[in-house]
């Protein structure tokens, strides 16, 4: 084994899975951090995977598969017995429980429930219910609500001989009942160390917070959050009895995925997750259906081109600009995509300020298609001496410039406002638009111009 | 004022400011979410932006303004008179403080600290060397450590004795120090709680948590997060003293943060963050920057399109190809793109490990390619009804697809390697390679096969 420094992780975690050595197993994983354990468990076949999860005690597995993504992670489970993954999910905090039977075939769920521990399978059933991008999807459970007429004193003294057992709870925030049930308010942790500790709960708990129902998606969340600093907001039903809580940081990390979920929409990424260890079929499946959409709008928008092939063929250089036109007019366009996509996402715009936002968009785009007319025309001037040339190159540019501009700004908050998702959406409509008004500006100005283009130079 | 309703947020912020009456006022931004308040004090002219910053007590502006991104907050900040900022600054918490005065010009930012509170100046001076990617740029000072004899029921005393000087504090989590001053470990305020509380903090303290240099870089403090399930790291010095503490949720912030940077990178905003009520020649300066590099690309990956002159204007319907190979191209090639950042940025896949990222492409290029080849060959069939022509234009995009997902896929974790940005570089690198292949497969393939492709159809 002197050898082992020149193994990459996953063929060491491979060779202690073959070798059946939990203590080992359990070294090993101990010394690498967390998402180089995902690393080397997705590298894995799937005999080893299971091998690696059914090793480890259900606690250890628990804490590596909560690190792998929804998805692959759902696969892994999928290979286990049922019995050895209600296991592994018994060990799970709720909201992650949720997630990852979410990800399940429905009867690959059912199977698991029922043979999980009765009490986590019942909170688990309930927040399988939730979408992941509303309030109950995200939150959790395990919570602790004393009645209003408790007093300080005691529930530190409870919390500190109970200790274990609330060792998995959230303790920041403690919730507050009326004695019919009925959510009265909340306190935090800190609030309750620094109060009198004679005083009953009654007499600290703050009413003024707000609670929500459990489809309150997350825009809503964060506003409430922003507007309140609370570190968690307790989620009711219709007889504002407590479901659960969803706490800042879990909504801080869901907004930071769908932020990751924009960015890998916005190119092109759009069916669902990919990781590359996960099958040929589902990654090309996946990327076709976007790019099968994308080839037949480029089809329609370069169709625009074959109504000019005579001019084409009169002034064949034409041909060089009209690659150079569709691409700078999609990386100008797609800088106010960007901006317009940020805006939405900070709230500093909202989607009925489509005037503003051109206006903003006009001004920038006057001057730099300007620039970019004038660089496009000053390289064709250089290439061919055909001044007319320069002239129809740089005008159709710039003003497809101005055109990008003012759709790649405003579309994303249209988009919005009609309920599509604008990361999607907004690159397509785009790219066909622009391309289609390029070609058509440069070609019909060229139509135009023909006789002083066509000038071809001595042979 | 019976118009009221009928008025846009800013609109009213700008009259009451113009009242110069602060009662209203505050009453108005309490009646606002934090991101309505922003949108409207941005959309302001400076004069009223001073007003209202003005006409607000200075912990009411601090909470205003902390919502505000860096770079505008910075502009408005220089608007005050040195001492109005500095009482501002003062109520901020001094992370903010830092990444406020970091945006300022030496000399205002110097000026500010002067006139500030001299315990608050000093903290500031001392954040503001940091990045703001590294702990020293995250951590926060407003910490509490205490020697480690002390027992449990004397800091909860304490606590509950000083409230409100702690008020600001961050209380998750408290430091425990050796009689020389250095770090011996840290206590979680729920772990306290949970305590027997006679016993002296040296009994419960953790003394096996990491702690940090100030110029750590995000990654790691990520990576020391995961795998030690904090809420919390210090920040010692090199003699071990705690400088400050760097939270989980502020981490987690700060991530988010690059992803949005990142986000808006890809997509062309690279100098520096841009919102629409920035100078117009600020905007347009930053975009620009970006957009020149791509038009002297373009026209270099264009003019391979020129070496074929001849072969276009005998197959005059080729031009309408081209934009199409150039753009369902970059379609394929940005989808690799897409999936190599993220799995870069979860560490599911290292930079050295081009070769087998660059495998798990080459399947889906191929399948896709084929059936893309097959769209594209079809189309140019039903439209010009020469067979060889749908085989040129179908192999062409086939085999480039081939070669946009090898680049797309590959040159992310090429450039990461050799510390460039990925988010910036990786498109423009594979648009200009991909966009010279397709025009070269293309056009090469046609002079190829020109005997029977330049049979026109009877006119």
């Amino acid at each position: 084994m002197s050898l082992d420094v020149e193994l990459r992780p996953w063929e060491s975690l491979q060779g202690l899975a073959q070798a059946r050595d939990p203590k080992e197993l359990e070294d090993f994983l101990g010394t690498l951090t967390p998402s180089e354990a995902v690393r080397a468990l997705l590298r894995l076949d799937r005999d080893d995977q299971e091998r690696v999860l059914t090793l480890l005690s259900p606690d250890q597995a628990a804490n590596l598969i909560e690190d792998v993504p929804d998805e692959p992670a759902a696969d892994i489970i999928e290979q286990l017995s049922t019995e050895d993954a209600a296991l592994i999910l018994n060990e799970m905090e709720s909201a992650d429980q949720a997630d990852l039977l979410g990800e399940l075939d429905q009867e690959d769920a059912e199977a698991i429930l029922a043979k999980m521990d009765p009490e986590e399978a019942k909170d688990a059933r309930q927040l399988i219910e939730y979408d992941h991008d509303v309030a109950g999807g995200l939150m959790i459970t395990e919570i602790l609500a004393y009645p209003r007429h408790i007093r300080v004193e005691h529930v530190i003294r409870h919390l500190s001989r109970h200790a274990d057992a609330y060792a998995d709870y959230d303790l920041q925030t403690f919730f507050v009942t009326e004695p019919t049930g009925e959510l009265m308010g909340s306190i935090e942790l800190r609030a309750l160390v620094l109060a009198d500790h004679a005083k009953p709960l009654a007499e600290l708990v703050q009413t003024d917070i707000p609670s929500v129902p459990a489809d309150t998606p997350l825009e809503q969340l964060e506003d409430l959050f922003e507007t309140h600093e609370l570190a968690a907001l307790p989620v009711i039903d219709e007889r504002r009895r407590l479901l659960g809580v969803v706490r800042y940081s879990d909504l801080v990390v869901a907004l930071a995925e769908r932020a990751e979920e924009d960015f890998m929409k916005a190119r092109g990424i759009v069916t669902g997750d990919e990781i590359r260890t996960m099958p040929v079929a589902v990654r090309s499946r996946r990327r076709l259906s976007w790019l099968s959409i994308n080839i037949v709008l480029n089809v329609m928008a370069a169709s625009v081109i074959a109504l000019y092939e005579d001019t084409l063929s009169a002034v064949i250089a034409l041909a060089v600009f009209l690659p150079i036109v569709s691409d700078m007019s999609g990386c100008s366009g797609n800088q106010a995509v960007a901006v317009s996509l940020r805006e939405l996402t900070l709230g500093i715009v909202k989607p009925f300020e489509v005037a503003h936002v051109w206006l903003k968009e006009v001004i920038v785009g006057l001057i730099n298609g300007l620039a970019l007319g004038c660089l496009l025309g000053m390289a064709a001037w250089l290439w061919k001496g055909n001044l007319y040339l320069s002239i129809v190159v740089g005008v159709a540019l710039a003003a497809n410039t101005l055109v990008a501009v003012s759709i790649g700004g405003t579309v994303p908050l249209i988009l919005k406002r009609f309920g599509v998702d604008p990361a999607v959406a907004s690159g397509p409509i785009l790219t066909t638009v622009t391309d289609m008004a390029g070609f058509f500006m440069l070609l019909s100005l060229a139509t135009l111009m023909l006789p002083v283009l066509s000038i071809s130079p001595a042979p």
